[in-house]
């Protein structure tokens, strides 16, 4: 296989060697249930223990019997809302943004139908959440308010330390999907007041399949499977032991790292500084300052993002329109409709996101390539006048 | 590590080398997003494609479309049971048995709290189900039959045949808990005219953290997680591509050592008919003749399973007794309980579980321990008088 110029890293990341050594044994030799009395299942229960603690270290968890091991963001994300409603007596009222993952959004559409009443915070052009909005809306009726730390588009990071300390004045749960921000911004979840906080593995350089979610102790909820008395009954299942052990080595390589999220940050700005110079077409999408290291989001007007990522890909660099959990679809990302990015810019956005395995020479690579594909794709597109660097002013 | 004797194979199993084989580039090099527009990812999703069709053979589905990926067996069972019940109009009746695993008791549990009426079938003596209970118990105010095919602790396997076509001319749906079944007995779908049918991959040779659910087309069924698009909408969250290329693999050489079933069945006769032969305080839990080829189940009466358990551990052994779902209470199964078997056997009944791995010298060596254990047991028994072979009269 060619060597991939892999910018994707809000989508899923590589699982880093030292997570995948560690996993191994699991996968091989070390096969016994963790449940079992004899010592090739009771032994991996000691590891399983040893990833929880590790995994605690990553959020600043008072103690490790805080994280429940899940299979991935979505349930975690499903869990920590589904599980608090019934334990709430009847308050039907849930606070959340109009840029969260599907994981969320959708869970709050299916709870709509349900018969809860929802409210969706929203974000100027920047991405910048309305906070004073979300302060109104908080009511005697609210349940549950869901926040993510930082938007998977455009790296955009919310005010949750500032939300936390409100909600926990007023009474109210919060939860924050944190799974954008694991691994590239240190997370307490003590400072950030919240009482549940979702990850997933696979975006910290864990395999896919696992994910994690932090309940404070005290946080009344039932668990969203029913089944055995795995993880004390709040996720039943044999648990997936090789997963969750790679998930703890990978919290401890992230914790590590994040003392190196300025080199990342230099390489992104070298990224995202060399677009906007060299494309006078090309708009970056969110707050410069408030955003997660990684993350470079930029709209290049007048073209379609999907043709740029078919272009870049027969480079070799991989990089995303939009999130992967919604691609497929032909509608512009509802995050950046959201923020009210023209439809023109929308269209052909391009979200480049870095990790701690991404060099200097694959950015200075990707920036070499970018204008001739862009050049291309502008000639070609009937909205753009190539010969008097102008649109044409016919309308999409 | 020492070699191990691996007789619990009902709590998990070795993950199969030819497996691990297919699943290590997946952890590797091919980490791509699945559902990327780029190469590195959307190839994945062709590797996902097969490994859909190779489950889908395993278990007679008429479509690949109709197996949906999930994280594990208990995910499987709570999202067909939970997943029908909104699209079932006003019925509020379950039918399941007394003993299912805890994946669909407990969920039947809360279901009984939300208000629905459950009806758990009996079974015998032997372990076999009382179908006649089972078919006047269906009316129609029943929503959905959940039966497992065969039975974790005892092995026995029940007519779901039978059930499916009295079902399927009620008009009533069908899920089958087929977690222990599957690479044990042949399945097809079709015959069993189930609506739904639950695998996990951990029980045949893949690895733990991915299971799948059996839907037959035109099933009503709402998802059990809300979120992305991934699993066309009813299993959101980013594939778990190495556990589902892994259990695709698994299915393709569990449904080829299906041939070899008899060659197990003959290793687990010779341990089963050499322990009754030795033991006179030992009987067989579940019907001799209706049991999948790989479990056998005994009672030793007058002492404990799991002192059994920890001395077998000192000789490298590795069995069970009951379900490591159940492991940590002191109770006795609710399988045995459920056939009646009398408290002094129950609290020493043990499990052993072969593979396509157990070796003929395995069970020559278990069984050439086990007087050893079984003696010094019973000499410290307050239950048996060892001098005169006989119960001391002593009672529980």
């Amino acid at each position: 296989m060619e060597k991939i110029i892999y910018l994707d890293n809000n989508a899923t990341t590589m699982v880093d060697p030292l997570v995948l050594e560690e996993m191994l044994p699991f996968l091989r030799e070390r096969y016994g249930n963790p449940s079992s009395m004899y010592d090739l299942g009771g032994e991996v229960a000691k590891d399983i223990a040893k990833a929880r603690i590790q995994v605690a270290e990553l959020l600043g968890a008072e103690h490790e019997r805080e994280i429940v091991f899940t299979s991935c963001g979505t349930e975690s994300d499903n869990m920590a809302i589904s599980g608090v409603l019934p334990q709430n007596g009847d308050k039907k009222h849930i606070i959340t943004s109009r840029v969260e993952h599907p994981a969320v959004l959708n869970l709050c559409k299916k709870l709509e139908r349900d018969g809860y009443r929802i409210t969706y915070i929203p974000v100027d052009r920047e991405g910048l959440l309305n906070i004073d909005k979300l302060k109104e809306s908080a009511d005697n009726d609210t349940a549950i308010v869901s926040i993510m730390l930082a938007n998977n588009e455009t790296g955009v990071i919310f005010p949750v330390e500032e939300i936390g300390s409100f909600l926990k004045e007023k009474g109210i749960l919060f939860h924050i999907d944190a799974v954008q921000a694991v691994g590239k911004i240190p997370i307490d979840v003590k400072k950030l007041n919240c009482d549940m906080l979702s990850i997933s593995g696979h975006k910290f350089h864990s395999p896919k399949g696992i994910g994690a979610l932090y309940i404070k102790t005290g946080t009344k909820i039932q668990p969203l499977l029913h089944g055995g008395h795995q993880e004390k009954g709040m996720r039943p299942g044999t648990e997936n032991a090789a997963g969750i052990v790679g998930m703890g080595k990978a919290a401890e390589l992230a914790l590590k790292s994040l003392e190196r999220e300025h080199e990342i940050q230099k390489l992104r700005d070298s990224l995202e500084n060399g677009i906007l110079e060299k494309f006078p077409n090309c708009s970056l999408n969110g707050a410069k300052n408030r955003r997660v290291p990684n993350t470079c989001n930029v709209g290049f007007e007048y073209i379609e993002g999907e043709s740029i990522l078919l272009y870049l890909n027969e480079k070799n660099i991989a990089a995303s329109s939009g999130s992967a959990c919604s691609s497929g679809s032909l509608e512009p990302s509802h995050v950046l409709r959201a923020m009210g990015v023209p439809f023109t810019s929308a269209h052909g956005s391009i979200r480049f996101s870095l990790s701690r395995f991404t060099a200097k020479d694959e950015i200075d690579y990707t920036l070499s390539v970018l204008p001739e594909i862009i050049n291309r794709l502008l000639e070609i597109s009937p909205f753009w006048d190539s010969k008097n660097k102008k649109p044409t002013g016919i309308r999409f």
